[in-house]
């Protein structure tokens, strides 16, 4: 029997489990996925975040209908609808068309969707790897938003980094962006350290050049969500800030991301678009209801900037 | 009759009132002082906040005392009771020394109450006055934390230049950092810009470095709550950043701040201790009730990242 396991997801032939993110880290509730709807609602909201693990979750969730005895047409139904449910998550898309090719045929189709599951658990492997020869024993490393196991099937991509060398025995302390205005390092990162056992300190955004300063940062690792053909890359709002930092305080600032986010058709940063996000992120509980705000979702940071990219794979 | 107005606070011979800033920016709340527990609890309560309110509310209440008749024995044990009520605030233990020798005679008392709401309008006019020459038609400007009216008696410092620029016909478009983790921006100064009505934008502090690579900030402009003798400064969490990314960006720094800041005793930014403050403030409701947390209230800024001082008089 084979039986798939990560941060937050459970797979079995018997059973297929969620850990619901929007609870975190005050509750770990885990979600029995027994039907479409489930799985849908799971990812329209962010039950299920991070594309790498939102592309594994809907194939396995698939498999398990396939399981439950669905017949070809269902299952293809329901391939559709999932396809569709995050229009931006090319990891799901990418996901479900390897998978399309084998509807009509029970075992491979299941086959198909572990080999997802682990072929994302390798490539985090890969990262992880490569990019634990950049810390060294004793390091003190500022992150920026979640780039750990809660947004893929495996160790993670930047995060994994520092789970990996924290394997390895080396002593690490990791400073926490709490990464406003969604809050995924306070929410999400600190919660994966603790899951660790890795020694963390929370802080604001605001603080991390503060805190340079004070020669407390040795390093900083943030992910990418798309990184341009001459090494300029987008990620979390924020990372920008720390990238400027980084360079005025001369500490080291590695990017960290699988190969598949290169995209080799944009020349540089100049030409990605920054999604804009709703003013009440911003505006919360704290600020006037109407006030004007600007919210991206990302920003672009130079790769002059940039120590080194460590992908699964050289660069080029 | 003399009657004494700013943004927080409304005072004559027959009233005392204050606006009840934790209450900010949602409900405009008066609260009518009558008595000292009344007083006492809105300066412990941060009711009534910014130093050199404090100092101006705390006397004008004794003021009132004095016009409902109290003895000189009950004015004097109020005005030990209301030294005492915020040990760190400079201003409020200063105005309360030079009220002190009138304790005995209630027209002089009254009138050196009255006197130093008049002080604190002046020195803040004086500063926006100088400080408004360094902004021109059509600045951008990124502004820390608050520093205008809501925490002064007069039209405020940094916050108090804009002010002034505005009302000389200067146009104007304010980038407002939320300043976590307290968010005096998104909650104070955002309200007193649309007081004003003064454009705005509010931004999470991890914003500005994004917007100065798009060259939407023509300059930055902060508070000092401390200025050491050899121009470095202490200042609200956050503008330490704010500093590096300009220098990077080479986008003028300025720093406003009434010269009572100024400590020559204290010969550069490593003598100045940071105060830090309880980890609950950053944790709020998103992060792990257990997190370890940093949590300085302040950092320090060099003065080579300092575009220029702007005090009430110059500097030395």
């Amino acid at each position: 029997m084979t039986s798939l396991k990560s941060l937050s997801l459970s797979w079995s032939e018997e059973h297929f489990r969620l850990l619901d993110q929007t609870l975190l880290p005050h509750e770990e509730k885990w979600l029995e996925i027994e039907n479409l709807d489930q799985i849908l609602e799971a990812i329209i909201q962010l039950r299920v975040r991070g594309a790498p693990l939102i592309g594994v979750a809907a194939s396995l969730a698939l498999a398990t209908f396939a399981l439950k005895g669905h017949e070809e047409e269902k299952l293809e139904e329901a391939w559709y609808k999932l396809r569709a449910a995050r229009p931006t998550a090319v990891n799901l898309m990418n996901n479900l068309d390897s998978l399309k090719p084998h509807l009509g045929h029970k075992e491979h189709f299941i086959a198909e969707a572990i080999r997802l599951f682990r072929e994302d658990v390798e490539l985090c492997e890969r990262i992880a790897q490569r990019g634990q020869e950049y810390i060294v024993d004793g390091d003190q490393v500022l992150t920026h938003c979640n780039t750990g196991g809660l947004a893929t099937a495996g160790i993670g991509t930047a995060l994994g980094i520092l789970v990996k060398a924290h394997q390895l025995g080396k002593r690490l302390h990791v400073y926490v962006d709490e990464t406003r205005p969604l809050w995924q390092g306070a929410r999400l990162t600190a919660y994966e350290l603790k899951k660790h056992d890795i020694p963390y300190t929370l802080i604001t955004d605001s603080m991390a050049a503060f805190l340079m300063q004070q020669g407390k940062i040795t390093k900083a690792i943030v992910g990418a969500d798309r990184i341009a053909k001459n090494g300029d890359f987008a990620n979390k709002i924020g990372t920008y800030s720390v990238a400027v930092n980084c360079h005025y305080h001369k500490i080291p600032f590695l990017v960290a991301a699988p190969y598949t986010t290169v995209d080799l058709e944009c020349p540089n940063g100049d030409a990605i678009h920054i999604e804009e996000r709703k003013a009440q992120e911003v505006i919360g509980k704290m600020a006037p209801l109407d006030a004007p705000v600007y919210n991206p979702a990302f920003d672009v940071t130079p790769a002059k900037l940039v120590t080194a990219h460590i992908l699964d794979r050289s660069f080029n």
